[in-house]
């Protein structure tokens, strides 16, 4: 079923995803999710946020358990951070129906905007909007690396910007969310084991470095002459690989954006994105003060630690199989948003053979997809009774 | 006369132009030329490469003296780079009518395609071509930012691209050429001059590195399991700082791709451009040689130093005015392309009071600016003799 979206912002030159949130890819990841959801006779809404649920039974009458994840990518992703969430809620409900469940109370399947934040910067966009733990006035000022904001990109895909913020009725709907995730790592092969329950979400932000020099030729101005702010990245790069290695954390400049960018100017500017987590909040945030020292940092998003509450965590180990280990993670995840803001969630892992993610060769094997549904399935019917 | 291009290109958030080679603000430009040429009554030629020849006189006759520069610009550049030659060009000329001067030789003006390189990556496209320096092959499939080859962007401009190459013909037309331009960098401050005459241009070229690793999640992905080329990179940058120090040249790294260049990803591959120069070949060389050491490195350019012949040179200087300073620059000039080629060439520079270039902020006094385009008529005005 995941091979039904292969195709959908594919780039053919590297095999990678580019499925930025609002692109046509994602509209048309959109309109895979509806056909499906109504293929099964799903009631599908779409939230203030642009958040996508497919609803089996009526939740607002009671809450419901809610199953999925995010069809977006960072760029240059692979498949299955994400989709393969939102792919293994469709085929769990099926093997529901199949077993002939009659659920006690609502089911659900959410597709989350933008929750890799690659086009705007802040990732988990639209459960931070719906928890309100995002301010709309500041998500709609944000700007993609082509200066729209998401205001007019809302407009443009027909969707009235201001209805977006905290939105507690949707919320009220959800009485439980467990997300399924490709995992990022390869704690699972380390286990030997297809699939794996979160313990806890690492405490993890994103920090904004503008290095800031003087733009000039790079063949007239001497060496002497020079104020070049790449020579200042460089040395932050360096050091913040050391002060990691320190503090036990990890800490990554992925992301850099230089102005002019010519070959021959020396540049003005070097803005860079430092991504730091760890085990603890106080082991990132002396990383991050090491590296900010005198410099001018700002932070773009900030997410404490998410201990999954344990007796869903102990629950949903129990119905997804024996011997279910359980496991932390440095990834962010709509999960952990919602379970900040009070929403009892947890988190299923599907074993990941190198652990590579965010990457073309991102990948998990058929028969751990295929048990990772059965889990999923077996967790939902738990979490009906 | 430079503030009628004032507003072509000009991005009203830096200030800075981008008017890259055959984009809107070039075609922009290139109408502004050939309206210029045409209220003088000179005779417009385009030739194979698209450089702009405006003809006061018949050059098939006899070939004639030439001046003039180019109207692209760096990204982010300044308003003088380039258009003060060509409009420095168009007001000697209107001098040289007042002084009521019946050229005893073809008189021209030229307008050099992409000097700068900031679409393709490769400066002085239009002298390389016509001088048969760069194969057109080569050219044609050099591609933008966009993945754009040159042929499908020539061919969008309405050029043919199957004319590009040599171009003896349009050479066999110009007897000499003089190049004015404004200094990028503080020579003539510390002569107090506001004209000078150069010697030579230094060796310089263009290297590509390659830094690869393995994409992957930034938050997920332990120390010691990581390949990240960043840190590759930040190293080379301030070895490159050090190995310039040694070997007394110039280098920089101005331009970085990464990719994917997600903050909350690992990247593949940091893609880096090294600009390096210096007063002689064997130092740039030994420090490309230095710095390429195990690494995936393509050469993008390199020009030999050019010594502009002595004779034209002295007698530019002495026409020019007293006392004119003659003094070397670390630049790349289509003048210097055309000098290698056999082409007797030379240059004037104009007084730049911080020596920025390159950026929105380099600058040229109004009363240097018209010393330069007197200077300018007076060396016309000897080499028509």
């Amino acid at each position: 079923m995941i091979e039904e979206l292969a195709h959908i912002g594919r780039d053919p030159a590297t095999n990678g995803y580019v499925r930025d949130a609002w692109s046509v890819a994602d509209m048309e990841l959109r309109e895979w999710f509806r056909g499906e959801a109504a293929r099964r006779g799903l009631d599908l809404r779409e939230d203030r946020n642009g958040n996508m649920w497919a609803w089996w039974g009526d939740p607002s009458s009671e809450p419901g358990v809610v199953t999925g994840s995010h069809l977006d990518s960072v760029r240059q992703g692979g498949a299955f951070d994400g989709p393969l969430g939102v792919v293994s809620a469709f085929q769990a409900f099926d093997i529901l129906k199949n077993r002939g469940l009659l659920p006690r109370r609502p089911l659900g399947i959410a597709c989350f905007t933008d929750e890799e934040g690659a086009r705007f910067g802040v990732p988990c966009m639209g459960s931070r909007l719906a928890t309100g733990v995002l301010h709309p006035d500041r998500a709609l000022a944000l700007t993609d690396d082509e200066g729209e904001t998401l205001a007019d990109v809302l407009t443009k895909a027909g969707r009235e910007p201001h209805d977006l913020g905290r939105d507690d009725e949707t919320l009220a709907q959800v009485a439980t969310f467990v997300e399924l995730h490709v995992e990022q790592g390869q704690g699972l092969v380390h286990e030997g084991a297809a699939v794996g329950v979160a313990s806890a979400i690492w405490p993890h932000g994103r920090w904004r470095f503008d290095f800031r020099g003087q733009a000039n030729h790079a063949g007239t101005t001497r060496l002497e002459d020079r104020d070049d702010p790449m020579l200042a990245y460089a040395r932050k790069v360096l050091d913040a690989r050391e002060a990691a290695v320190k503090h036990q954390v990890v800490a990554t400049f992925g992301k850099v954006r230089v102005s002019p960018n010519n070959a021959n100017a020396i540049p003005g500017l070097v803005a860079a994105w430092l991504d730091a987590r760890g085990p603890g909040e106080a082991q990132v945030r002396a990383l991050v003060e090491e590296l900010s020292a005198g410099h001018e940092v700002s932070e773009e998003s900030w997410t404490p630690i998410v201990e999954f509450g344990a007796a869903l965590r102990d629950r949903v180990a129990k119905a997804a199989g024996r011997n279910v280990p359980v496991l932390p993670t440095g990834a962010g995840h709509d999960a952990g948003i919602l379970a900040s803001a009070g929403v009892p969630s947890a988190m299923l892992f599907v074993r990941n053979p190198t652990g590579i993610s965010h990457s073309p060769e991102e990948h998990a094997e058929r028969e751990d997809c295929e048990a990772g549904v059965v889990a999923l399935a077996n967790v939902l019917e738990e979490l009906c009774r």
